[in-house]
């Protein structure tokens, strides 16, 4: 059973179920992977923690891991960029594995044979701040490239309008800064906010080639951890 | 903290979650409402139960109530129209109140000021046979029409295919009965089993204003729940 830890948006998080699905070898309901979701929107903004001392939500994002490992999850998926600042926190209370997306984002470029790449990210200010993508994307021998501060800011922007269910607003606003790091150099763009794969799900085939999806990279990572498990023998009810 | 008993089929959960979010007024993911979901893709075929003795789907059914109970859940939703068939036996378990998808069909119609109206339902066989719709919209005054037996034969070969991910195929199918259903006069056709409105979601505006859409009555009426019950003032924590 895969736990989701979710609602960091509540749209976010349905876009990963899609993805889990869609990325599932299935013909009928009995061949999905059961999953059990806690969509936790009551979690304290993530980024307003990270920058500007706004109220903690590890303990809000503690209460929805009991309440998934209490669900009976074995391998936990969490569809917001910005809260795996905390993985570590949340992995030390817990031994149900926690997937990380960056993880699952290095794993595919390693599966496309890409090396070395330069990688744009999209992000909210928190993610970019605390250099979740930079340090762990580093370690696996890529660069990244962070918008500048003026591209941040209505990056953030669109994020907060998705958030509000403003998806085509943001969408232009995200095309344009995605264009941005391609241009300057960029190989890939990492849609690195759970949100900004809503708002630019229909950009044109050319830019479509340009973008990285961690929250499909995740989805993919959670289908073959819980597949592989199904196939192991155990000695408890998976 | 709204509880969904989901995963049939798994995609129409999702549907689900999305219109819940889309009728909830919010600029931010804090204003959401918290949801659990159990996406109990295991559950056994709910038609095959119903008319050929196939596995009871009761006990896996009950299972996710008590996972959706123990996470404090206060308010109960199942996006399967077929499950309702088990929705007396269910409730019997719990004190947690599980609205019913005809309810709320029945009251978008009250809301419409549409009275002794004639609905034609698109559902499995399961949910034709067990009169789901047709004794309860009786009862509210309606009239329902159900498709012939060849027809009923492709609606339930167009919903193992929306299950199997053809949507594509799926929708022309359901097209096709969809306008059958109006031309034999019909002044609306509810998309009775929740695998269908994935499926009809690109249909051309003239249908589109025929098609009733069980799903979003379901999702509104948790919403108009959870945001009156956050209203009350509550002895325990809601």
């Amino acid at each position: 059973m895969l736990g989701v830890l979710g609602g960091m948006g509540p749209m976010a998080t349905v876009d990963f179920m899609a993805k889990v699905i869609k990325s599932t070898p299935a013909s009928c309901d009995q061949d999905h992977i059961e999953m059990v979701v806690c969509s936790a929107t009551g979690v304290p903004d993530r980024t307003a923690a990270i920058l500007a001392h706004g109220r903690d939500p590890l303990p809000a994002m503690l209460d929805g891991l009991r309440r998934l490992e209490s669900s009976g999850a074995r391998c936990i998926a969490i569809p917001c960029n910005t809260a795996h600042c905390w993985h570590g926190a949340l992995q030390a209370k817990t031994s149900v594995p926690i997937l990380h997306i960056v993880d699952a984002v290095a794993d595919t470029l390693a599966r496309r044979g890409m090396t070395g790449t330069t990688i744009g990210v999209l992000a909210t200010d928190g993610t970019v701040h605390a250099e979740v993508y930079q340090t762990q994307l580093a370690a696996r021998g890529h660069t990244c490239l962070v918008p500048d501060a003026k591209a941040q800011v209505s990056i953030m922007q669109a994020i907060r309008l998705v958030k509000a269910g403003r998806v085509s607003e943001a969408g232009a606003i995200l095309r344009r800064e995605a264009e941005a790091l391609v241009d300057r150099g960029c190989a890939l763009v990492a849609m690195a906010c759970t949100e900004i794969p809503l708002a630019l799900a229909d950009v044109d085939a050319e830019l479509r080639t340009r973008l990285l999806d961690p929250t499909e990279a995740l989805a993919r990572a959670c289908v073959e951890a819980c597949l592989a498990a199904s196939k192991m023998p155990t000695t408890e009810a998976a």
